[in-house]
């Protein structure tokens, strides 16, 4: 099938002197580009995700769909699941990306039951299989759709009725089966509906033992077909759910931990989950790495003044260096990358948005990526916040560091060395600086 | 000393049938009314906190002090200091309380240095000990101030500076060597400076590491000394800082088993800081209690419209009896209690709104304590809940239980047993049900 | 047609000494009981929305349609949406309410073109006639849905297209005539997509200006119909847009005024909306009140922890409480009401859920009544809140009252009378004297 | 006096090619250098305030000050205060700022009755007339205290007490003065305490209208002394208070429309509490201007994720990029400007830490009207957004924008014209061609 759905668009060309009404363009974002001993393309791997961008309708809790796309006749058949997934790859291809994410449900249509839809799902990997070799697009991770069938209603893993569980594993299986077929290089659990709408008809506890049971059970399963993607869990303070399990990293972190879980799951971090978490754009991406479990991130932001999630491109510089700056931190991402799980706005309704969008945030980013660069190699700021903490490489610092003391002993040396001299945070200088990077 | 303080106001007295205006008096909190096997002083095991109520001044970002109390001269000086304790243990007897908490250095002044503050501090816990004794109240528990001095601004135990952190080690050390001195039952560490107001001069991981060093420090040192009490963190999301490294209850836990102190330290929740987290007033609570952490609570509320600490009374009876459900579920807080972290209005500036605000909350709380009895007594939520449930207790649902299965075998039970029936999950029946009750 | 659509379910009985479990009763709202001189039923005006209730899914942005009803065969069709309305008039009348809402395209499905929609309105407006003459259920308001069609994506009246603006005229001229028809009572504006979703692309002062225009031409045409019911404008602050030009009740006045449109049109209150524009539950109520514009109530409540509209059933007789006392106030709302813009949770699948919700909605706003009542009664708030005032009906107070003073006056008034002294303002007090009668 | 407090730091020069690390220079403001037809001087209008950076002391809820200043011995003594201002105006020429701003109580004590309070005022009032003419610093704005001093705790103007109503009222009289005397440009009411913390005790519409009076007799007092400069409302949403009535930029304009105020006061805006009202940063800014009642900004900003007044000072070139449209749009601000009602973090503790916060800022809004600039120069982005509305020029758009058309007309156009037809909103095309300007 050699049908061409974005006619008109070429392959986007990297043009840095581009105009600001020039829009199918890279103004930034130049893969091969080495940027602190990798290519951008190695740094950024960045992911195209299925779901918003081919299966997106446009619809919200107030409005029908506005997205019609040429491609899709709305039908729930095989025919048209085959032709979004040319569409897509076409898309990923004419972008320049080399990863692209999808749930089970995105791709090939749900039967009237398992077999049916296990059957669906095979047939439309095979043409998966076949269109990444030809493209050499890669798959970043899969993930299993386990919130928006009625089933699920009251959850998968932490549903109160076990057969509901049952068949949210049974969908796992064959999503670690597609996983390692596509060669997926990581695996995520989002529990959308894994928390609770009232604690009045909820038993908590039981609830979270079913769900590290959930994962204890894929664990298993992975390991005995062979499957070496990374497990990912991605956090969500709430909706669907009024709470949901995964409230953020640290909720996740707190579970896995409780549950010995925390060898085999990583985390996938979505800033815009974070900021609807109460906490800053890169807060969970900052924690997440601090306790050396960051494994992936959703670059997508939503609006702070916005109560719900957006999945809006990412479009802020300044945001996207704080998060870069831990990208270069930690030597990079990989097996994980930048996965847009972002939705063009309803109102976007030219397919030229489709790629509008998508090359606005990847220009984003590598502006990011080229002013965090900049500041790792020049070091003044990090020289600057090493110097803040000098204290504690010698004297009563460094037996604090190495724990090698006693309340008593610290006593002695304030008795001994009176009160701390007054050191500025300088705030707003490193403020400054930043801004001068930027 | 037999100064009396609260001239005019006798011990208050449990007078059901009294009328709205007439304020100082019990209409609903009987000490030993006997609630489901235990007297109502031991299931709310009330207690007064010192900082608020005898060190409050009413002063805000945006005003002058505007509380003025007839016994204190507004000095620094030893005197003032004892004066306002005796003061505090009128109070505390008059209201009725069996507790009461404190910081170090709310109830003795800060020295010229450390020596001279821990002197100050001996003094004045001879006094405490003699009012306790003389009085019956104990002390739930105590705490250091760790944020208040200036020498705390960037941090205490995760200060960049290793000599404030010994200053904090030193200060910790006597407020336990005082705890132990006056019996408490707890100790508790709010850490109101630990953590940031800007990334970019933090080193995130440094600090939390060190923060780890400073509570197995403690905990040494405790157990050298021989005191019993509990250890307790008290989660804040924000506020003095702009992120506090232990922001809710899960984040505790994820810090404490990160670094293994989950066996030493438990938690004492404030429900106004779990609304500052963005979560329901009892999901704290809740949570701490499910992954059996709970310890100790500090009942106080704030406003859902605010996104600051107002310290209010709790007043409201339907979020007081979603929290004695869970009191009531776990036997009860002991050693733990219900401290009021609450201040009185700063416009509230009468001597006899020191009572009123003290007895509207307690009065909420046995109003919540009967409201959550009964319905335990009737058993007819708790039934439905449990029969949301039930298929867990046989048949696939009991291997899922006891974790004795696997993907492949419950994939086969959906394929033998198809499509899961639809249950509805009955909020609003639990809601009527919960407002019955109220 | 005579079919039975809630079989099993009888016209809910008043029966006050019902137990928990017992929910298809009503424990509470005795609609012919006497509360200051009205009816329950005439204070109350309670009304069951069209929308939620009988076209409501269970959809949700992450989840798939769970309510599923036994009338409704999901198709487009005629025959669908008069089965629909005389399901909604048997529950009107099991329920026992006096009212009914609906959008224009609630009822009657949209045609290929807007002739073939205004047809399709009429056929069903005829058996509305019938059915409110049949069953004495009257029409608290209409109004037309100018949100969900793609073609109002970048809004209605405010849309950059002028065509766009003359549909919802069209569409509102419709509205108007069916409104006139079935005796709505009042008219409703809810400008869903009257807002923008980035300023970068928006003419703020244009689009108010023609939104302006629109509620003109409405008016104008309202007037030569004769059609006699109250316009009312429904604030929300956002969602679906970033931000809605009608954010809440003050940005409403304050647009009513500069167009000098206040005389023309009221306001209609949504709670939820209140919350999430960041004020308390009962904030616009009041301030409508308070400045003579409030029209109507939609009586649903959010979750303060949520940043979305989630539409629930108004549970809370503290809240609900606090409104009563608003619409005592003001002799209540006639000729609104208390309109259910509600939804069941997409959990509560089952029929009886239906009933359940309402009745516990009712239930709250009767016992809401008669504690407001009992409060207004016994006059002891009252005049306690008229006390802290009376410095105004006398001396320098009654100069300042009535306008008729100078700076010059009022200096030299402090210049001989000093400080003023100070008077607590009693909160708590205020607070336990409101929980007294809850 | 002749004393020179900023030892060491010399007049702040423009540095263009300055590095990171060199903080006490201008990268980008250049007061001089003409940006369309204007000098940046004359467009930025840049005041510093003097509360905020000579009275601020870093006191936070939790902390006690941390911010020693050489020149300022703690003492309420008017030798102290002269040092204080002396201070502040070699602080305002160093950096190079023609604008400060104060209120009363800032530059002079309080003495212990009000004719001592205004005697302290007229002898700084004579120092700071001194200093003006020395160095060619102007007024900006001068407000009065109207919320600090205990009597204000339950309001100023809308206190029940009649009595404290006429100390505001003395205030303001005296604060005219002294804004007349020193040539103020505008005279700012700022209404911290004008709300209330409970509703339960509150008169809301008594409270209106006490306000307005209040500002009848301001308005009448400044005419009869021949004042010119603009009386200017600053909308804060709560804090101190739970709701303050002068919410945002609506709540206000309806406020001064309802009372026919709106032709005597502007609005001065500060996105701090934009933000904190729930809007985005840009918001009433852009609502303001768009009603024709922008006087003047504030020019701080807040954390998203915090729910207090932060007061930071505006480091984010983006969000000024977006204010700086605004201003260039509506010919700038004149006699309004930028005022810095920012403060240093307490943790930025150096001299220094003064001058590096306000340069960041200055260079921030300089980088912002270069970019802006730019925007309006090449007429990309203004040219596209006309685009949109130009079916509102001819036509049916033109008898709408008239007004000069009916509902029947609008009806009859869209049955003989159909559908209209979906044009993208193209917002990530916007936000694109925004970045490339950044």
């Amino acid at each position: 099938d050699d049908a061409v759905f974005f006619k008109g668009i070429e392959k986007i060309p990297y043009k840095p002197d581009a105009g600001p009404s020039e829009s199918l363009v890279y103004k930034h974002y130049n893969p091969s580009q080495v940027v602190r001993g990798k290519t951008m393309e190695e740094w950024l791997r960045f992911s195209v995700c299925f779901w918003h961008t081919f299966r997106g309708t446009g619809a919200d809790p107030f409005g029908f769909p506005t997205l019609v796309r040429p491609w899709d006749d709305g039908s729930n058949t095989m025919e048209n699941a085959r032709r979004r997934l040319r569409a897509g790859f076409e898309f990923f291809q004419k972008l320049g990306v080399k990863y692209w994410t999808f749930h089970d449900r995105d791709v090939a249509p749900e039967g009237s039951n398992l077999s049916e839809s296990n059957q669906n799902l095979d047939k439309i990997v095979e043409l998966a299989q076949e269109l990444q070799a030809k493209t050499g697009v890669k798959l970043l991770w899969a993930t299993c759709n386990l919130f928006a069938h009625p089933r699920y209603m009251n959850g998968a893993s932490t549903n109160p009725d076990a057969h509901v569980f049952a068949y949210a594993a049974a969908q796992v299986k064959k999503g670690l089966d597609v996983a390692l077929k596509l060669g997926a290089e990581n695996f995520v659990f989002w529990g959308g509906r894994e928390g609770f709408h009232s604690l009045l008809n909820t038993n908590v506890r039981a609830e979270l033992d079913h769900m590290a049971t959930f994962f204890r059970l894929a664990i298993a399963y992975k390991k005995k077909i062979g499957f070496n993607g990374v497990f990912l869990i991605e956090p969500k303070p709430k909706e669907p759910t009024k709470h949901q399990y995964d409230y953020d990293a640290m909720t996740v972190i707190a579970f896995l931990r409780t549950y010995g879980l925390e060898k085999e799951i990583k985390l996938n971090i979505e800033p815009n989950h974070t900021t609807l978490a109460g906490h800053s754009y890169e807060h969970d991406v900052v924690m997440a790495s601090a306790y050396n479990m960051l494994g992936s991130v959703d670059s997508n932001t939503g609006s702070p003044d916005l109560g719900w999630d957006t999945d809006q491109f990412p479009m802020d510089v300044k945001n996207a260096t704080l998060l870069m700056k831990v990208l270069l931190r930690q030597g990079g991402l990989q097996p994980g990358g930048l996965n847009f799980d972002c939705k063009v706005r309803r109102e976007s309704t030219d397919l030229k948005d489709m790629f509008i969008s998508h090359i606005g945030a990847m220009d984003t980013f590598a502006r990011a990526l080229k002013c965090a660069a900049k500041i790792f190699d020049e070091e003044v700021i990090s020289k600057q916040v090493e110097e803040r903490y000098k204290t504690f490489q010698s004297g009563i610092g460094a037996k604090i560091e190495s724990g090698d003391t006693t309340l008593e002993e610290l006593e002695e040396y304030v008795l001994q060395n009176g009160e701390p001299s007054q050191i500025s945070g300088q705030q707003e200088h490193f403020e400054n600086m930043l801004n001068y990077y930027l």
